[in-house]
């Protein structure tokens, strides 16, 4: 991933030296289960343990060069490495990577990565959660229009929103979490995955030290729908960083101006039009969002590997592994930023939810019109009537507003007078719910607290 | 979907007429419970169960041609099938949909619809795994050569590559369980989910009686990330299906012919070659799973939603709700049925495992040279050099099994005689842990149990 | 494809009738070239083209069942297809499908029907060109705020947009030109590809006949490059159709209501709520493109068949080639009707042209403070600071427009005075390249022409 | 794109002081443009030109952390550079991007350099079309079984097999060249694409300049439909490297073993098994595509963009524009070495072919059988039997070869004696068209020369 979208503490994940101390902390793991059982010798496993692990600890640029000529040699990854590291064991290290398989240290690796990247990405969750949980509380009883197909529905509040977001990330965070314990798995049983040659106890002792479980049944390799399921998790979390950038871009909007990014000090909306403050971050969330996605596809078709294995995944999660959780990584960071700092006006709220004289309350005038007596299809065509009449003479001369049209509309009249329209129209009904909606989301405490 | 990929059972929840009984039901328990709490009278309610229920259950095509007239006025399906409805009820049809919106009904439907679709699946699932278990158990012990990028490794049996697979699918059905959950959910809460004028007890007593979870926070609609992890978890399961396949298609090519899709009396497998007998189902699995991956994405696009809601994902669902779980359902019971009928020739993968003059037993020659104290880089060159030079002269005069061309290297020579490279060489150690996996996988009994 | 957006022309192509008319057109025709060869008797070309003709001319569904019920037993569609023709053909249907494979037939059909398709989707074009040539025509010089972001930009006309989105179909059109080229080619060349049996004069001749070229190299199949980018140009084509149906969601949106989907007399927007008129028309599309991209996926995941071919692709192609033409097919007539009815109102963009105070101009008073000697970063931060100003107080009893804000502001004085300005902000620059833009895209004459 | 999979002249193309070379460029020709016209004096295009071009052409990564830093107050890249490059230029600078937007110089920036990519994508095709037609002329007459379903069907060539991938990349060189056509536009049009401040005179002198069109309608950005046509192309070709991978791959099984990719001296197949030697390039190509393939879907996202313009596409493109084309770069060349290289074994071919007891050629007896009058029904039930028989007792002490199953099987020799099925299977009809073919894919002389 470019640098432009990368955070240090997830790269440094995905840097060689890192991959390179993680391959060793897996031999160094398997040869001590191994003098344990009395597989190679004891001394063995503490010389690889020492020398290898003081190799690994200082890893230099130069080394990660040396490892690379031996691999443009050997053409073999994991090879290169294992000779660079015997150089610094000695004639112990031909008891380091006894009976196990390249794949076995490739596969726990990224295991290991993944699984710590899940970390990071659970941490920024929650750092999200954070900040849509105090701004939801803020805004609890703040009114605005709720929209469908982007045209004025009923009001609703923009705490709300929010904590349909919040629910939404809810609900990410245990997708992270699931998908964490997909491929947090290890294995070390061999070229095919049979223990012909490495006991099955090195495996239980290396997958508990690492905090992983065993691979109930490996081939040559971890099997890929663990991954797949992976990515596709970050792509609906993805998708929902998607969502709330959007909401934002929509609230933004010129004729909408609700809300806005935070607009720095300094900052230069456009190089040719100096009035310019756009909504950046979330448009820029909104394409990170389209790239996580994309990665999805490559880790689905990486599933059916050939018989016990190919190597075709490998060059595919080179790429995706850190490309996809960088990218949402810092996503999800820019969204927690962009959240924490939204500049919200309520004035526009209310502005924008009186814009269209009072439409926007139909479903209660039809009704309080059913309830009256009226068919649902006569109720339905008097009070689309009104409105009708009311948006189209929107700010006209002759315009009136939506409660006025219905009150000349003699079927209206007939069934309801000022005082029976005026009940049935009380915008407090439209907030008498939100605290239950928020004790569900926040729990009864959190609901009942003050921002 | 086509007929040709749709079974009866997963049609039949896609139909018009369920669809309209599932509304129904929905618009039928909704005013129970608003008679229940005095919102509506209770005779209403009553009415409505009972003329309404009666209209639905003999709902027919000339029914259903007619809601689409009134669809074709209103442009608009719920409110087509209200206006049907209530022709049956009278006047107490006024009461019916009080308070909802088109999504209350619409949504809560397809939560029903997908949650009796991953029903089904999920019992294919539980097909699927018992014919792998049975046919795993069957070749437990079946000695076959895995394989790494297509190239023999090391031997493996035909039971421990189907255990693979059955571990997998027991994977998928965990998936398809978590799936069902994601999308089990009942949102009744009106036009921007704040119940302005429904009742939440309304919603908590639909959800109940439909064996669903109340949404915590709907807008207009149930949140669409549910749907796409939904779908994605589809894709996971189809990408399983697609390994599987591939697995058999390789087994069952010319040259390898160690298993073979059963071929009916009476079929043909070429138009012009009569000798032919083609895998053809585990292709046409190959083409499936790669429709169902790509029905995931449509479904994540579907998450961004703008505002409270937008009616772009309807379109997307109307088509692959229906046609994503159906394909997934046939593919499931044609893989089933393939497995069942799999025709295994043990005498092919015998003769190839032993095709390649022991080189397979690579990795037993290295461990037994570093053993004996050589370096792993000077073992590793040694029988590599003997195994390139039996691969080489296969099948030649003056061509010399692996064995041979060890004893016959001088290095190999001063480190170990013929016995011990025969003790090292021993064949039975590569399913010496079958039954630990066996265990792992089916559990002690199943392991041990005959097939 | 659903019937909800089947249109029958397009329907027509892709229906089981159809599919065995052109089977039998192709055998037809083969025989005749090989009766010309003297490959077979010339009776027999004759008989095989009375009798079959006669047979499939009048092909009942009571046909297509006992075909299928030949499939059943042979698992082969085409030799089903071929018994059956057979049974009407006589003794000389020895002849029939003499030397060819099932994929000769099969691939030079689908090479007809996706040919006729892309001749539909073109018309398609034609109608939505004309219809967006005709609109843009009428709003060349209708003012309209241009928004980057979704935030004001610069004035603009509806007309551009549209001239725009005209351009974009225009290219999509040749997109689906080549698309057509792509696919249209004929293969008779056996199982393998090599002709072994069939002679390639019977090949060209049929290719000559059904208005395709003859394919280079075919190994048993068509290759499936043409087919994946025969989708992806629907796919691309598609993304147009979801950024006009976008550019529509958003004008109509309540805040921006420039423009707005024709709403029929009965129609109704919302079961809840009368007042509701929804760009239904440009979300369903909006779906209809992630579902069209969806097809895209399995197309380019197709190409990579096994050696001479392996069947994957046929499951794939049965769904998604009529699913997404047909898609595609229903989204272009229903883009075109929306925009031939697309209600516009000026009155409202010339409104929300004004709506911030100016500010819209600012790229033209820092131009004039650069002319007039201000470095660029001076002249941007005093001209951002004037917009700002207007901006934070827009409606405000205290609040300066962006002129007077200028004006006001001491550095921008010193350097230009309220004449000076005003030239500079003169609005009529804005739309004089307008006939310029008209005439690259539609030509001079049209340019200039009355809409 | 990770160093692993990158090529140093794309990457160049990449880099960000090549990016900050043709911004350079675009403002030095916009500025001579405009003093040509008279919109800025003569003079300051002479210092734009002379003291930029020398701060340009001299860029450090001191120079390139300070713009970084300017873009960190600022928030604008475009904006930082303008700075940074007005920074050396003096007061001439505010002639610099005068009535440019960002996008003018961001859209025709990533014009040329998309289009270089192309140049450098189409050379790839040169070379990997003279390695295929180079190995097809050599293995023109080499014979093989050509296989569907992974089933010997009859035999072809290998040179045939190579022809077909060749008139393949032919093909994708022509979509390369289409694509490149798509993306090679400019725009200097201004914030919305009105020329309201900027001649269209200046767009036309450096697209001109640039070797680029004249983006007929520009918003404020080049339509985004022209890149995800681009990308699309990339991933047909890319799937077409899979296909040919997939062969390699193929060929290579232990059990095939028809071809090899080149086994370097040193190199090592397994860190387990020195037996191995694995197709790693043509495994490492299939990863490859699935990422190219990836990467357009977010490609085709990205096309509709809100109103003018929203910025969303800005942070796929920084990723996937660099990646794609460095990956299909990468993976082109890769894929040439390897075919190069590659090393054919015909005696295994020609042992495979002859493995299934002539089966193979089971059409020529059923075309000889019909021509003997018997029906297509018959014929193909007796060819079946004895091709059934053969097959199945393969290798059997009392197995027959498929001609003598025929010649025993009463209904054909009632047809057929020995010496006419001789003739009915003669093995060089398969290979009479071999020229016609070669003729069709490289012209009459090249079919002919030797290779």
């Amino acid at each position: 991933m470019i640098p432009r979208y990368t955070r240090p503490e997830m790269a440094a994940i995905w840097s060689p030296a890192e991959r390179y101390r993680i391959w060793f902390e897996i031999e160094a793991l398997a040869a001590e289960a191994m003098a344990a059982i009395g597989a190679i010798p004891a001394d063995a496993a503490r010389v690889i343990r020492e020398r290898g692990g003081a190799r690994v600890a200082n890893i230099t640029e130069a080394d990660i060069a040396r490892i690379d000529a031996i691999e443009r040699e050997t053409r073999h990854d994991v090879i290169a490495f294992l000779t660079w590291l015997g150089e610094g064991i000695g004639p112990e290290a031909r008891f380091v990577h006894q009976g196990l398989t390249s794949s076995d240290v490739l596969d726990t690796c990224l295991a290991v990565q993944l699984a710590r990247a899940a970390d990071l990405l659970i941490a920024d969750c929650d750092a999200l959660l954070a900040a849509l949980r105090r701004r939801a509380l803020e805004h609890k009883l703040t009114p605005t229009i709720g929209r469908s197909h982007g045209i004025h529905a009923e009001p609703t509040t923009f705490g709300l929103k929010l904590a349909g977001h919040y629910a939404e990330f809810a609900r990410n965070r245990e997708r992270l979490l699931a998908a964490r314990r997909e491929i947090a798995t290890c294995a070390i049983s061999g070229p095919v995955g049979t223990f012909a040659s490495v006991d099955p106890r090195v495996e239980a002792y290396v997958a508990g030290k690492l905090g992983l479980a065993v691979e109930p049944v490996s081939t040559q390799v971890i099997p890929r729908d663990r991954h797949a399921a992976f990515f596709c998790a970050l792509a609906v979390v993805a998708s929902g960083i998607e969502r709330l950038a959007i909401e934002v871009r929509h609230l933004q909007r010129s004729e909408v101006r609700e809300a806005e990014e935070y607009f720095h000090p300094g900052q230069k909306g456009s190089s040719a039009m100096p009035h310019k403050r756009n909504p950046v971050l979330s448009e820029n969330l909104t394409g990170l969002a389209r790239l996580v996605r994309g990665y999805a596809l490559p880790a689905l078709e990486n599933v059916a590997l050939w018989h016990e294995r190919d190597i075709s995944h490998s060059s595919v999660e080179r790429v995706i592994a850190p490309d996809a959780t960088i990218a949402l990584d810092f996503a999800l960071a820019r969204l927690t930023g962009m959240i924490e700092r939204l500049v919200v006006y309520p004035e526009r709220m209310a502005a924008n939810l009186e814009a269209l004289g009072g439409v926007v309350h139909s479903q209660k005038a039809l009704l309080a019109l059913t309830a009256a007596g009226m068919s649902r299809e006569d109720a339905y065509r008097a009070v689309q009537r009104a409105a009708m009449a009311t948006w189209t003479r929107l700010g006209a001369p002759d315009g009136r507003d939506f409660r006025a049209n219905l009150l000349a509309d003699p079927e209206v009249a007939a069934r309801l007078d000022a005082a029976a329209l005026d009940a049935a129209l009380d915008p407090r009904r439209d907030f008498a719910q939100v605290e239950t909606i928020f004790a569900r989301v926040f729990g009864p405490d959190a609901a009942a607290a003050a921002p």
